[in-house]
């Protein structure tokens, strides 16, 4: 029996649960988990399933499910469950979400394949060296931002690569980019957004006086700290702590963030409706 | 438009999804949200789906679902979203649970009905009435109590009870009441099950130096604080505490751990399966 | 044997608690708990203190310590612990935050006097009275605002109010007041600062799609939401709860936040610093 | 100026503080953060004090306070606070401890030297070559163990070590070897202790069907999983995760809440009175 992972968006209307089991009735399927979301604000039907099938052929299950839910104009994706999403790492100096993502990859925690590792630095090198994972140094000065980001696009392409994490990467990407990797670049934000958008986040928040930080994972978009959030979490601190130790608490919910974050979207359980996020955890 | 809330469970097997997908489909109906689990551990599968159909007359549709799933051994619940489950709140002294219960029905939050209250002692009659709830007391001792759960059980009968509450009930129930009402009675324990069961449980975690307390809500079995875990939560506490701060930041929990145990059994979100809950939350 | 509670904040330097434990030992006195705290970025010396003496008159005690402590130039206080702090709550139509206090009151859990609630509206008097506290309709419109605000200024002069809490009040205060107020009004924002300051927050929250919603609890200074930060705390929420569902969820934040503030505030255990706090929990 | 910590429990009575501020005023001390608690079940009198001053010589510092305070009979520390706890850690196969509070220590947030770490396992020597730490394979069957234990015991001399750190090591300790190093070992348990002590508690925890689980850091004594708590925390789970999805999750709570109580201790704000732990966090 063959596992698959299949998620589904289109605009809500009565049928469509109808005509998915149909099709996976078809190929003589069994759904195990299934979560479905009809958003009321936007009309947006989400659904993501898993199921198993004596059909090994992805293509014919794809092509089997399109046809029968063509009339509702559907984004589909179909997954067999042990062909891992595709992921680019980013990273620029500081290394505790690289380090975490990638021990919990090398420990099966994390369901992806990660093809490489490119930084706007050499120095977190070694790192990627010790997982065996291909390191390209990528620099970024304004004069070179261009074509630095063609190539990131030549190498997301080359890769087939499913969607990039921003591991604490420390440059802002053009609009261009995020347009053309829209709903495919994650970034951990250092603060609970909308709170402390923007440059130091943490010292923002130790003069504020704030009683918990956070941390925010994100789609990216063009508007900086504003895309969709995917997860957040909060921590609790006082008085006595400084900027420095804000940053140094923080880390911890930086990487838990990201990794749940990635982890989500590698499951197929985060599905980008406008400005918003369902995520079917 | 007719809005419905509809739970199953069955053994798992292929094929459930699609009858009960063309039964809606059948009644015009269209699925808003749908949760749907099928554990490895036990091949039980569950489901929930909340739809929307013209379909007015709940028996039609109870009927034309049953006659399409029969075939999978289903339990079956149809039931009008604005047709609210009946709940019979049981207490004793302590009125922190009920307070809080009946201050978040009267404001909406809880979508449930109350018939009535019971207690084994005449004391918070007031807080009954306040609310308009009849309020019936009925004494336990050791002699009464056979009589005193028969007569429970009529008032279960007479008012269509769907469940009962037990909001810091100090009685402990017979096992033959626990299996008459098996699934239907809710408690909340005052600590962090499995850890301190039985009596005084924030007089045990202050002996014993935890640094969180929390609350279990749980389906009464005939083994005490052994039910099916519904919902929990904890909170942070300190060396400075005593014991009956403990008590008194313990009320905080249970009694959200309670309201929110409640409200997801009243929206038919808790699925027993066997001596674990499925939460479609 | 009489017990105290003592705060003191100065300019930082040596020699504040050598003075001081040579008054409480000049008093026969027996320090139970004590928490100091020096802040690096303002110099600043804060400590709380819990003593037991056999002096039963405050007025030679503090007489004693502000001799000996006179050249640190210390703004101290000194209470009898069973002398409670006295509390006026403003309300205007959302009863949550009253009706929970005044729950806590009641049972023993917040030790302060209520000598008042004052409102702009006169929907909760019924509270007020079920619980046997004076309630004062204090209309308020752009024209009567002043002598509206002079009238609380009375109220709170003659009650002996030591700080005034909003529970939900839904006034801004003017600068004027919030400056004769300064440090003694106590303000609940329904939402996680600095995130979402304003109107309607929970729709804010609604709209961009957080994880988590959350509460503050805060001194009110002329600048709104600005206040130094007492307390915060926050609940995850998904992509299924509308924003009035946050609006409901984020009432029990709202409470529980509010609560602990004032509670924190009637031990004496949150002092003022500049624009951030120190909170001795 | 040079800054210490300084530590101090002894049964409680009037005027410790006052002879420790003189103790401190005499060595032209300033006090920058100081905690202090009585408790009142036991008569323990613990504090914990940061202090500056010009005094250089940490033995006539310590000398000066303890004539001062001889009298109490106290258990005092005094260590100047660049002057690091010595911690060896022990392991077995499991890493993710390890690994976590090597890359802490590596980054500066465990004010701590490690001077060894020692496993029943060669299996993690590469993760000591890493950080350039010494490694000692010390097998232990149940013929060898009482040798193992000595030689444990002569490292622990030999190499100065103020505490033990139990990073998942999968070894009973002997009675005889936790009462000489009473309050020197910390032990990961993986759960919220008192629930599910012994082997395979996430196991446990699945069965049970809870709705959190956690870890707790406690000191060892011969009664297993019963020592007294240092820190704990919990984090959420549901019915669809499997026994070996909480063993993941797991260990985020545990490497988070070993770091805690490691850093907790190492800060000396941990001070152990009978079967409960005060901590200054």
């Amino acid at each position: 029996m063959q596992r698959y992972i299949l998620t589904l968006r289109c605009p809500d209307q009565p049928g469509i649960v109808h005509a998915l089991a149909a099709g996976v009735a078809q190929a003589k399927g069994n759904i195990l988990e299934s979560a479905q979301f009809s958003d009321p604000g936007t009309g947006v039907f989400t659904i993501r399933v898993c199921l198993e099938t004596p059909e090994a052929d992805t293509e014919n299950l794809r092509d089997e499910l399109t046809l029968r839910l063509a009339r509702f104009d559907p984004v589909l994706t179909v997954r067999p469950e042990e062909q891992r999403r595709r992921v680019l790492l980013m990273v620029s100096k500081f290394d505790h979400c690289l380090v975490d993502l990638l021990y919990r990859w090398d420990l099966g925690e994390l369901p992806v394949d990660i093809p490489l590792i490119v930084s706007n630095h050499p120095d977190l090198e070694p790192v990627a060296k010790r997982y065996g994972i291909p390191f390209v140094h990528l620099p970024v000065t304004r004069a070179t931002k261009p074509e630095a980001e063609a190539e990131l696009l030549r190498l997301v392409a080359r890769h087939q690569v499913d969607f990039v994490v921003l591991a604490r990467y420390m440059q802002v990407l053009s609009d261009d980019l995020c347009r053309r990797l829209s709903g495919r670049i994650i970034n951990i934000h250092h603060s609970f957004l909308p709170g402390f958008k923007g440059a130091k986040p943490y010292h923002q928040a130790h003069d504020r006086g704030v009683k918990l930080i956070g941390a925010t994972a994100h789609f990216v978009t063009a508007d900086l700290d504003e895309g969709p959030i995917i997860e957040q979490d909060v921590v609790r601190v006082g008085h006595r702590h400084t900027a420095p130790e804000l940053v140094a608490i923080g880390r911890d919910v930086e990487r838990i963030v990201l990794a749940r974050a990635v982890r989500l979207h590698a499951e197929d359980r985060v599905v980008l409706t406008g400005s918003r996020t369902v995520v079917f955890a």
